[in-house]
Protein backbone atom coordinates (compact mmCIF):
# COMPACT_ATOMS: atom_id res chain seq x y z
CA UNK A 1 0.00 0.00 0.00
CA UNK A 2 1.36 3.15 -0.76
CA UNK A 3 2.25 6.02 2.41
CA UNK A 4 -0.78 7.96 3.56
CA UNK A 5 -0.04 11.96 2.95
CA UNK A 6 -2.11 15.14 3.62
CA UNK A 7 -2.74 14.15 -0.30
CA UNK A 8 -4.73 11.21 -0.23
CA UNK A 9 -8.03 11.04 -1.08
CA UNK A 10 -10.26 9.17 1.40
CA UNK A 11 -12.85 6.97 0.76
CA UNK A 12 -15.28 4.95 3.00
CA UNK A 13 -16.89 1.96 4.08
CA UNK A 14 -20.13 2.19 6.56
CA UNK A 15 -21.50 -0.62 7.89
CA UNK A 16 -22.94 -2.32 11.02
CA UNK A 17 -21.31 -4.39 12.28
CA UNK A 18 -17.80 -4.09 10.35
CA UNK A 19 -15.55 -6.34 11.24
CA UNK A 20 -15.93 -8.67 8.52
CA UNK A 21 -16.18 -6.28 5.73
CA UNK A 22 -13.58 -7.37 2.81
CA UNK A 23 -13.78 -3.82 0.35
CA UNK A 24 -10.49 -1.95 2.39
CA UNK A 25 -8.67 -4.97 1.28
CA UNK A 26 -9.69 -5.10 -2.24
CA UNK A 27 -10.12 -1.56 -2.75
CA UNK A 28 -6.77 -0.59 -1.50
CA UNK A 29 -4.89 -3.45 -3.42
CA UNK A 30 -6.55 -1.94 -6.68
CA UNK A 31 -5.82 1.35 -5.68
CA UNK A 32 -1.92 0.43 -5.19
CA UNK A 33 -1.87 -1.69 -8.31
CA UNK A 34 -3.31 1.67 -10.46
CA UNK A 35 -0.85 3.90 -8.52
CA UNK A 36 -3.70 5.76 -6.84
CA UNK A 37 -3.24 8.41 -3.89
CA UNK A 38 -5.82 6.95 -2.40
CA UNK A 39 -7.20 5.04 0.76
CA UNK A 40 -10.69 2.90 1.68
CA UNK A 41 -11.07 2.94 5.55
CA UNK A 42 -13.92 1.42 7.94
CA UNK A 43 -16.26 3.46 9.25
CA UNK A 44 -18.70 1.98 11.71
CA UNK A 45 -22.01 3.64 11.75
CA UNK A 46 -25.57 2.14 13.33
CA UNK A 47 -28.61 3.09 11.59
CA UNK A 48 -29.73 5.74 14.44
CA UNK A 49 -25.96 7.31 13.58
CA UNK A 50 -26.59 7.01 9.60
CA UNK A 51 -27.88 10.69 9.19
CA UNK A 52 -25.45 12.27 10.98
CA UNK A 53 -22.67 10.39 9.56
CA UNK A 54 -23.64 11.16 5.99
CA UNK A 55 -23.76 15.08 6.84
CA UNK A 56 -20.24 14.41 8.77
CA UNK A 57 -18.86 12.94 5.10
CA UNK A 58 -20.37 15.79 3.00
CA UNK A 59 -18.01 18.25 4.81
CA UNK A 60 -15.02 16.33 4.22
CA UNK A 61 -13.47 17.78 1.15
CA UNK A 62 -10.55 14.99 0.09
CA UNK A 63 -13.05 12.23 0.58
CA UNK A 64 -14.27 11.37 -2.98
CA UNK A 65 -17.41 9.05 -1.83
CA UNK A 66 -18.06 5.75 0.43
CA UNK A 67 -19.64 2.43 0.19
CA UNK A 68 -22.65 1.63 2.11
CA UNK A 69 -23.54 -1.69 3.35
CA UNK A 70 -25.62 -3.76 5.77
CA UNK A 71 -27.72 -2.53 7.06
CA UNK A 72 -27.77 0.94 5.61
CA UNK A 73 -28.69 0.15 2.06
CA UNK A 74 -32.15 0.76 2.13
CA UNK A 75 -31.47 4.19 4.51
CA UNK A 76 -29.27 5.47 2.38
CA UNK A 77 -31.20 6.03 -0.70
CA UNK A 78 -33.09 8.97 1.50
CA UNK A 79 -29.82 10.42 2.04
CA UNK A 80 -28.47 11.07 -1.38
CA UNK A 81 -29.19 14.05 -2.92
CA UNK A 82 -29.34 12.32 -6.31
CA UNK A 83 -29.79 8.78 -7.35
CA UNK A 84 -28.87 6.76 -10.04
CA UNK A 85 -31.65 4.90 -11.86
CA UNK A 86 -30.60 0.98 -11.00
CA UNK A 87 -30.76 2.58 -7.41
CA UNK A 88 -34.10 3.89 -7.31
CA UNK A 89 -35.53 0.97 -9.32
CA UNK A 90 -33.51 -1.43 -6.51
CA UNK A 91 -35.07 0.83 -3.93
CA UNK A 92 -31.21 0.93 -2.36
CA UNK A 93 -27.96 2.81 -2.93
CA UNK A 94 -24.77 0.97 -2.25
CA UNK A 95 -21.85 3.20 -3.41
CA UNK A 96 -22.39 7.49 -2.86
CA UNK A 97 -19.74 10.03 -5.20
CA UNK A 98 -18.95 12.84 -2.80
CA UNK A 99 -19.07 15.77 -5.66
CA UNK A 100 -16.91 18.57 -4.55
CA UNK A 101 -19.46 20.56 -3.65
CA UNK A 102 -20.35 18.76 -0.88
CA UNK A 103 -23.58 16.94 -3.03
CA UNK A 104 -24.24 13.16 -2.49
CA UNK A 105 -24.42 11.09 -5.53
CA UNK A 106 -25.70 7.35 -5.08
CA UNK A 107 -26.09 4.21 -7.38
CA UNK A 108 -26.55 0.24 -7.01
CA UNK A 109 -24.13 -1.75 -8.30
CA UNK A 110 -24.62 -4.95 -6.09
CA UNK A 111 -26.54 -6.47 -9.12
CA UNK A 112 -24.66 -5.54 -11.97
CA UNK A 113 -21.29 -6.70 -9.48
CA UNK A 114 -23.19 -9.76 -9.04
CA UNK A 115 -23.70 -10.95 -12.82
CA UNK A 116 -20.16 -9.61 -13.98
CA UNK A 117 -18.77 -12.23 -11.57
CA UNK A 118 -20.58 -14.88 -12.61
CA UNK A 119 -20.37 -14.28 -16.62
CA UNK A 120 -16.19 -14.21 -15.65
CA UNK A 121 -17.16 -17.59 -14.26
CA UNK A 122 -18.74 -18.62 -17.80
CA UNK A 123 -22.09 -18.79 -16.24
CA UNK A 124 -24.18 -16.61 -18.17
CA UNK A 125 -27.56 -15.98 -16.50
CA UNK A 126 -29.38 -15.30 -19.84
CA UNK A 127 -32.07 -18.18 -20.09
CA UNK A 128 -31.62 -19.40 -16.99
CA UNK A 129 -34.34 -20.47 -14.58
CA UNK A 130 -32.81 -18.53 -11.41
CA UNK A 131 -33.93 -18.56 -7.42
CA UNK A 132 -33.33 -16.29 -5.02
CA UNK A 133 -33.66 -16.17 -1.25
CA UNK A 134 -33.95 -12.59 -0.25
CA UNK A 135 -35.99 -9.66 -1.17
CA UNK A 136 -33.82 -6.91 0.69
CA UNK A 137 -31.61 -4.60 -0.19
CA UNK A 138 -28.72 -6.87 -2.07
CA UNK A 139 -31.13 -9.33 -2.90
CA UNK A 140 -33.17 -6.46 -5.05
CA UNK A 141 -30.49 -5.38 -6.54
CA UNK A 142 -29.26 -9.07 -7.81
CA UNK A 143 -33.02 -9.79 -9.19
CA UNK A 144 -33.14 -6.44 -11.26
CA UNK A 145 -29.61 -7.53 -12.27
CA UNK A 146 -30.75 -11.00 -13.47
CA UNK A 147 -33.73 -9.54 -14.75
CA UNK A 148 -31.82 -7.25 -16.78
CA UNK A 149 -29.10 -10.09 -18.01
CA UNK A 150 -32.28 -11.92 -19.14
CA UNK A 151 -33.09 -14.99 -17.51
CA UNK A 152 -36.05 -16.58 -18.31
CA UNK A 153 -37.46 -17.14 -15.19
CA UNK A 154 -37.06 -15.78 -11.54
CA UNK A 155 -38.36 -17.19 -8.50
CA UNK A 156 -37.54 -14.66 -4.91
CA UNK A 157 -38.11 -16.66 -1.85
CA UNK A 158 -38.25 -14.45 1.28
CA UNK A 159 -39.32 -15.02 4.65
CA UNK A 160 -41.44 -11.57 5.02
CA UNK A 161 -44.22 -12.28 1.50
CA UNK A 162 -45.24 -8.48 2.31
CA UNK A 163 -41.54 -7.81 1.02
CA UNK A 164 -41.73 -10.23 -1.67
CA UNK A 165 -44.60 -8.73 -3.23
CA UNK A 166 -43.31 -5.41 -3.20
CA UNK A 167 -40.25 -6.73 -4.97
CA UNK A 168 -42.22 -8.82 -6.91
CA UNK A 169 -44.61 -5.91 -8.56
CA UNK A 170 -41.22 -3.82 -9.26
CA UNK A 171 -39.70 -6.09 -11.37
CA UNK A 172 -43.23 -6.81 -13.33
CA UNK A 173 -43.55 -2.89 -13.49
CA UNK A 174 -39.73 -2.68 -15.18
CA UNK A 175 -40.14 -5.94 -16.72
CA UNK A 176 -43.22 -7.13 -18.25
CA UNK A 177 -42.90 -10.08 -19.64
CA UNK A 178 -40.58 -11.97 -16.90
CA UNK A 179 -41.74 -14.87 -15.47
CA UNK A 180 -41.52 -14.93 -11.87
CA UNK A 181 -42.68 -17.10 -8.69
CA UNK A 182 -42.56 -16.52 -4.79
CA UNK A 183 -42.35 -20.53 -4.34
CA UNK A 184 -39.66 -22.64 -4.49
CA UNK A 185 -40.05 -25.73 -6.52
CA UNK A 186 -37.50 -28.14 -8.64
CA UNK A 187 -36.44 -27.32 -11.92
CA UNK A 188 -34.18 -24.09 -11.06
CA UNK A 189 -30.88 -24.70 -12.43
CA UNK A 190 -29.06 -20.79 -10.78
CA UNK A 191 -29.72 -20.33 -6.75
CA UNK A 192 -28.72 -17.31 -5.19
CA UNK A 193 -28.37 -16.54 -1.46
CA UNK A 194 -29.16 -12.71 -1.41
CA UNK A 195 -29.97 -12.91 2.41
CA UNK A 196 -27.39 -12.92 5.42
CA UNK A 197 -28.57 -16.30 6.14
CA UNK A 198 -25.00 -18.35 6.88
CA UNK A 199 -23.39 -15.34 8.41
CA UNK A 200 -23.23 -16.77 11.89
CA UNK A 201 -23.14 -20.12 13.47
CA UNK A 202 -26.32 -22.05 13.07
CA UNK A 203 -28.37 -19.98 10.54
CA UNK A 204 -30.75 -22.37 8.95
CA UNK A 205 -30.43 -22.74 5.32
CA UNK A 206 -31.74 -19.78 2.97
CA UNK A 207 -33.12 -22.13 0.31
CA UNK A 208 -34.85 -25.69 1.22
CA UNK A 209 -31.72 -28.42 0.19
CA UNK A 210 -34.21 -30.29 -2.21
CA UNK A 211 -33.25 -27.62 -4.75
CA UNK A 212 -29.47 -28.84 -4.90
CA UNK A 213 -31.00 -31.96 -6.36
CA UNK A 214 -31.09 -30.30 -9.97
CA UNK A 215 -27.64 -29.71 -9.67
CA UNK A 216 -27.80 -25.93 -9.97
CA UNK A 217 -24.98 -23.47 -10.82
CA UNK A 218 -24.85 -22.24 -6.53
CA UNK A 219 -23.70 -18.46 -5.97
CA UNK A 220 -23.75 -16.54 -2.54
CA UNK A 221 -23.39 -13.11 -1.65
CA UNK A 222 -21.89 -13.36 1.67
CA UNK A 223 -18.01 -12.86 2.38
CA UNK A 224 -17.30 -14.52 5.54
CA UNK A 225 -16.73 -17.73 6.03
CA UNK A 226 -16.13 -17.94 2.67
CA UNK A 227 -18.04 -21.46 2.52
CA UNK A 228 -21.53 -20.61 4.30
CA UNK A 229 -23.59 -23.55 4.85
CA UNK A 230 -25.33 -23.57 1.73
CA UNK A 231 -22.45 -23.69 -0.43
CA UNK A 232 -20.61 -26.74 1.33
CA UNK A 233 -24.35 -28.37 0.98
CA UNK A 234 -24.06 -27.40 -3.24
CA UNK A 235 -20.21 -28.38 -3.09
CA UNK A 236 -21.53 -31.79 -1.47
CA UNK A 237 -24.71 -32.35 -3.72
CA UNK A 238 -21.89 -31.57 -6.57
CA UNK A 239 -23.08 -28.17 -7.35
CA UNK A 240 -20.58 -25.48 -9.58
CA UNK A 241 -20.49 -22.63 -6.60
CA UNK A 242 -19.47 -19.22 -6.58
CA UNK A 243 -18.41 -17.57 -3.62
CA UNK A 244 -19.64 -13.96 -2.58
CA UNK A 245 -15.86 -12.77 -2.94
CA UNK A 246 -16.18 -12.95 -6.88
CA UNK A 247 -19.44 -10.48 -6.04
CA UNK A 248 -17.12 -7.77 -4.59
CA UNK A 249 -14.30 -8.10 -6.80
CA UNK A 250 -16.79 -8.02 -9.50
CA UNK A 251 -18.06 -4.68 -8.69
CA UNK A 252 -15.05 -2.95 -6.83
CA UNK A 253 -13.86 -1.14 -10.86
CA UNK A 254 -17.25 -0.29 -10.90
CA UNK A 255 -17.37 1.27 -7.25
CA UNK A 256 -13.81 3.29 -7.98
CA UNK A 257 -15.41 4.44 -11.03
CA UNK A 258 -18.50 5.54 -9.21
CA UNK A 259 -16.77 7.68 -6.77
CA UNK A 260 -13.85 8.77 -9.38
CA UNK A 261 -10.96 7.10 -8.00
CA UNK A 262 -10.37 5.26 -11.36
CA UNK B 1 2.12 -0.50 7.11
CA UNK B 2 -0.24 -2.92 8.14
CA UNK B 3 -3.31 -3.90 5.93
CA UNK B 4 -6.32 -2.23 6.50
CA UNK B 5 -9.37 -4.52 7.16
CA UNK B 6 -12.93 -4.01 9.01
CA UNK B 7 -10.93 -4.58 12.42
CA UNK B 8 -8.64 -1.65 11.72
CA UNK B 9 -9.34 1.54 14.39
CA UNK B 10 -9.45 5.09 12.63
CA UNK B 11 -7.77 8.41 13.83
CA UNK B 12 -7.99 11.69 11.80
CA UNK B 13 -6.45 14.90 11.39
CA UNK B 14 -8.50 17.41 10.47
CA UNK B 15 -6.93 20.96 8.77
CA UNK B 16 -7.55 23.45 6.07
CA UNK B 17 -5.58 23.54 4.02
CA UNK B 18 -4.93 19.39 4.81
CA UNK B 19 -2.07 18.59 1.96
CA UNK B 20 0.95 19.82 3.69
CA UNK B 21 0.38 17.44 6.65
CA UNK B 22 2.63 15.16 8.17
CA UNK B 23 1.01 13.29 10.63
CA UNK B 24 -0.16 10.65 8.96
CA UNK B 25 3.15 9.72 7.59
CA UNK B 26 4.69 10.29 11.21
CA UNK B 27 1.65 8.77 13.41
CA UNK B 28 1.17 5.52 10.65
CA UNK B 29 4.79 4.69 11.64
CA UNK B 30 4.61 4.82 15.11
CA UNK B 31 1.13 2.59 14.67
CA UNK B 32 3.23 0.09 12.94
CA UNK B 33 6.33 -0.52 15.04
CA UNK B 34 4.35 -0.81 17.87
CA UNK B 35 1.99 -3.38 15.64
CA UNK B 36 -0.91 -1.20 16.15
CA UNK B 37 -4.17 -2.35 14.16
CA UNK B 38 -5.12 1.49 13.46
CA UNK B 39 -4.59 4.08 10.61
CA UNK B 40 -4.63 7.84 10.79
CA UNK B 41 -6.01 9.31 7.69
CA UNK B 42 -6.51 13.43 7.01
CA UNK B 43 -10.22 14.87 6.77
CA UNK B 44 -9.72 18.34 4.92
CA UNK B 45 -12.59 20.07 6.58
CA UNK B 46 -13.16 23.83 6.09
CA UNK B 47 -14.09 26.15 9.58
CA UNK B 48 -17.89 26.34 8.26
CA UNK B 49 -18.12 22.55 7.99
CA UNK B 50 -16.50 22.02 11.55
CA UNK B 51 -19.24 21.46 13.90
CA UNK B 52 -20.93 19.10 11.31
CA UNK B 53 -17.70 17.18 10.61
CA UNK B 54 -17.39 16.52 14.31
CA UNK B 55 -20.90 15.79 15.12
CA UNK B 56 -20.23 12.64 12.05
CA UNK B 57 -17.04 11.31 13.55
CA UNK B 58 -19.10 11.06 16.71
CA UNK B 59 -21.43 8.46 15.28
CA UNK B 60 -18.38 6.61 13.77
CA UNK B 61 -18.32 3.81 16.37
CA UNK B 62 -14.90 2.68 15.06
CA UNK B 63 -13.09 5.94 15.56
CA UNK B 64 -10.43 6.32 17.98
CA UNK B 65 -9.77 9.97 18.22
CA UNK B 66 -8.73 12.89 15.89
CA UNK B 67 -6.07 15.53 15.77
CA UNK B 68 -7.15 19.25 14.86
CA UNK B 69 -4.52 21.55 13.21
CA UNK B 70 -5.01 24.82 11.68
CA UNK B 71 -7.75 26.73 11.75
CA UNK B 72 -9.77 24.34 13.74
CA UNK B 73 -7.66 23.94 17.10
CA UNK B 74 -9.92 27.36 19.00
CA UNK B 75 -12.87 26.11 17.32
CA UNK B 76 -12.40 22.34 18.45
CA UNK B 77 -12.54 23.82 22.22
CA UNK B 78 -16.36 24.55 21.90
CA UNK B 79 -17.08 21.55 20.51
CA UNK B 80 -15.84 19.15 22.83
CA UNK B 81 -17.91 17.37 25.78
CA UNK B 82 -15.09 17.63 28.06
CA UNK B 83 -11.79 19.67 27.99
CA UNK B 84 -8.69 19.12 30.13
CA UNK B 85 -7.03 21.51 31.99
CA UNK B 86 -4.38 22.60 29.96
CA UNK B 87 -6.43 22.94 26.79
CA UNK B 88 -8.95 25.45 28.84
CA UNK B 89 -5.45 27.29 29.96
CA UNK B 90 -5.09 27.69 26.39
CA UNK B 91 -7.94 28.55 24.29
CA UNK B 92 -7.82 25.59 22.38
CA UNK B 93 -7.79 21.63 21.89
CA UNK B 94 -5.74 19.91 19.25
CA UNK B 95 -6.00 16.20 20.16
CA UNK B 96 -9.35 14.80 20.86
CA UNK B 97 -10.49 11.14 22.37
CA UNK B 98 -13.99 9.42 21.09
CA UNK B 99 -14.72 7.73 24.37
CA UNK B 100 -16.97 3.94 23.29
CA UNK B 101 -20.39 6.73 24.41
CA UNK B 102 -19.86 9.16 21.46
CA UNK B 103 -18.47 12.27 23.92
CA UNK B 104 -15.46 14.09 22.81
CA UNK B 105 -12.79 14.80 25.20
CA UNK B 106 -10.08 17.23 24.13
CA UNK B 107 -6.47 18.18 25.05
CA UNK B 108 -3.79 20.60 24.21
CA UNK B 109 -0.66 18.68 23.40
CA UNK B 110 1.50 21.21 21.16
CA UNK B 111 3.18 23.07 23.98
CA UNK B 112 4.24 19.47 25.70
CA UNK B 113 5.18 18.42 22.41
CA UNK B 114 7.53 21.51 22.06
CA UNK B 115 8.86 21.45 24.94
CA UNK B 116 10.38 17.81 24.57
CA UNK B 117 11.38 18.53 21.35
CA UNK B 118 13.68 20.85 22.61
CA UNK B 119 14.82 18.82 25.37
CA UNK B 120 15.35 15.93 23.41
CA UNK B 121 18.21 18.41 21.64
CA UNK B 122 19.80 19.08 24.64
CA UNK B 123 17.60 22.55 24.87
CA UNK B 124 16.25 22.92 28.48
CA UNK B 125 14.08 26.49 28.40
CA UNK B 126 14.63 26.21 32.47
CA UNK B 127 15.91 30.27 32.88
CA UNK B 128 16.30 31.22 29.85
CA UNK B 129 15.04 34.33 28.11
CA UNK B 130 12.72 33.58 25.59
CA UNK B 131 11.12 35.41 22.26
CA UNK B 132 8.02 34.36 21.00
CA UNK B 133 6.21 35.31 17.72
CA UNK B 134 2.58 34.72 17.84
CA UNK B 135 -0.96 34.70 19.87
CA UNK B 136 -2.93 31.70 18.10
CA UNK B 137 -3.49 28.74 19.04
CA UNK B 138 -0.27 26.93 18.40
CA UNK B 139 1.70 30.32 20.01
CA UNK B 140 -0.39 30.10 22.98
CA UNK B 141 -0.03 26.73 23.55
CA UNK B 142 4.07 26.90 23.20
CA UNK B 143 3.62 30.10 25.82
CA UNK B 144 2.11 28.02 28.61
CA UNK B 145 4.54 25.30 27.85
CA UNK B 146 7.49 27.33 28.14
CA UNK B 147 6.11 29.48 31.62
CA UNK B 148 5.57 25.63 32.92
CA UNK B 149 9.16 24.42 31.99
CA UNK B 150 10.74 27.33 34.03
CA UNK B 151 11.73 30.66 31.57
CA UNK B 152 13.25 33.58 33.02
CA UNK B 153 11.62 35.65 31.27
CA UNK B 154 8.88 35.39 27.86
CA UNK B 155 8.74 37.94 24.90
CA UNK B 156 5.16 37.59 23.08
CA UNK B 157 5.75 39.35 19.85
CA UNK B 158 2.14 39.76 17.32
CA UNK B 159 0.74 41.60 15.07
CA UNK B 160 -2.52 41.81 17.02
CA UNK B 161 -2.31 43.46 19.80
CA UNK B 162 -5.52 42.44 21.76
CA UNK B 163 -4.41 39.04 21.38
CA UNK B 164 -1.29 39.58 22.81
CA UNK B 165 -2.48 41.21 25.80
CA UNK B 166 -5.28 38.74 26.52
CA UNK B 167 -2.43 35.63 26.11
CA UNK B 168 -0.15 37.66 28.31
CA UNK B 169 -3.29 38.21 31.45
CA UNK B 170 -3.91 34.42 30.80
CA UNK B 171 0.27 33.57 31.38
CA UNK B 172 -0.20 36.03 34.29
CA UNK B 173 -3.06 34.84 36.16
CA UNK B 174 -1.46 31.12 35.50
CA UNK B 175 2.15 32.23 36.21
CA UNK B 176 1.94 35.35 38.99
CA UNK B 177 6.09 35.49 39.24
CA UNK B 178 7.02 35.21 35.19
CA UNK B 179 8.68 38.00 33.83
CA UNK B 180 6.57 39.41 30.57
CA UNK B 181 7.30 41.40 27.80
CA UNK B 182 5.07 42.70 24.29
CA UNK B 183 8.19 44.10 22.41
CA UNK B 184 10.97 42.36 20.69
CA UNK B 185 14.50 43.97 22.08
CA UNK B 186 17.59 42.48 21.89
CA UNK B 187 18.87 40.09 24.94
CA UNK B 188 16.97 36.63 24.29
CA UNK B 189 18.53 33.13 24.05
CA UNK B 190 15.41 31.46 22.69
CA UNK B 191 13.50 32.52 19.82
CA UNK B 192 10.24 30.76 19.11
CA UNK B 193 8.24 31.15 15.65
CA UNK B 194 4.55 30.10 16.42
CA UNK B 195 2.59 31.94 13.25
CA UNK B 196 2.24 30.50 10.17
CA UNK B 197 4.44 33.50 8.82
CA UNK B 198 6.93 31.06 6.83
CA UNK B 199 4.41 28.95 5.18
CA UNK B 200 4.09 31.15 2.05
CA UNK B 201 6.91 32.08 0.27
CA UNK B 202 6.92 35.69 0.42
CA UNK B 203 5.90 35.78 3.90
CA UNK B 204 7.42 37.93 6.03
CA UNK B 205 9.88 37.17 8.75
CA UNK B 206 7.54 36.38 11.68
CA UNK B 207 10.82 38.31 14.28
CA UNK B 208 12.68 40.93 13.87
CA UNK B 209 15.80 39.84 12.15
CA UNK B 210 18.04 41.67 14.63
CA UNK B 211 17.23 39.34 17.08
CA UNK B 212 19.93 36.93 15.50
CA UNK B 213 22.62 38.87 16.44
CA UNK B 214 22.85 37.78 20.40
CA UNK B 215 23.16 33.99 18.40
CA UNK B 216 19.73 32.79 20.34
CA UNK B 217 18.83 28.75 19.85
CA UNK B 218 16.01 29.17 17.27
CA UNK B 219 12.52 26.82 17.08
CA UNK B 220 10.40 26.55 14.35
CA UNK B 221 6.28 24.97 14.60
CA UNK B 222 6.62 25.25 10.88
CA UNK B 223 6.74 21.73 9.10
CA UNK B 224 6.36 22.80 5.64
CA UNK B 225 9.07 24.38 4.27
CA UNK B 226 11.41 21.98 6.29
CA UNK B 227 14.15 25.13 6.35
CA UNK B 228 12.11 28.74 6.71
CA UNK B 229 13.43 31.86 5.86
CA UNK B 230 13.32 32.56 9.87
CA UNK B 231 15.28 28.75 10.04
CA UNK B 232 17.57 30.32 6.50
CA UNK B 233 18.31 33.47 8.27
CA UNK B 234 19.30 31.68 12.22
CA UNK B 235 21.75 29.34 10.65
CA UNK B 236 23.28 31.71 8.35
CA UNK B 237 23.78 33.67 11.65
CA UNK B 238 25.21 30.97 13.22
CA UNK B 239 22.35 30.10 15.47
CA UNK B 240 21.61 26.39 16.49
CA UNK B 241 18.02 25.65 15.32
CA UNK B 242 15.14 23.00 15.42
CA UNK B 243 12.70 22.35 12.76
CA UNK B 244 9.11 22.31 13.30
CA UNK B 245 9.09 18.15 12.53
CA UNK B 246 10.54 17.15 15.99
CA UNK B 247 7.83 19.14 17.66
CA UNK B 248 5.17 16.87 15.78
CA UNK B 249 7.32 14.04 16.82
CA UNK B 250 7.79 15.40 20.48
CA UNK B 251 3.80 15.07 20.63
CA UNK B 252 3.09 12.00 18.43
CA UNK B 253 3.46 9.38 21.19
CA UNK B 254 0.87 11.79 23.43
CA UNK B 255 -1.08 12.16 20.78
CA UNK B 256 -1.44 8.21 20.68
CA UNK B 257 -1.57 7.98 24.29
CA UNK B 258 -4.66 10.58 24.48
CA UNK B 259 -6.59 8.62 21.23
CA UNK B 260 -5.96 5.54 23.30
CA UNK B 261 -3.85 3.92 20.16
CA UNK B 262 -1.37 2.86 22.74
Amino acid sequence: MREITGTTRIYGILADPIHHVKTPQVMNALLARAGIDGVLVPFHVAPDGLAGAVDGLRRMRNLGGFIATVPHKTAMLGLCDEVAPEARLVGAVNCVRRDPDGRMVGTMLDGLGFVAALRACGEDPRGRRACLAGAGGAASAIAFALAGAGVAHLTVVNRTAARTDALLARLRAAHPGLSLATQAAPGHDLLVNGTSLGMRPGDPLPLDASLLADRPFVAEAIMEPETTPLLAAAEAAGCRIQRGRPMLEGQIALMAGHMGAL
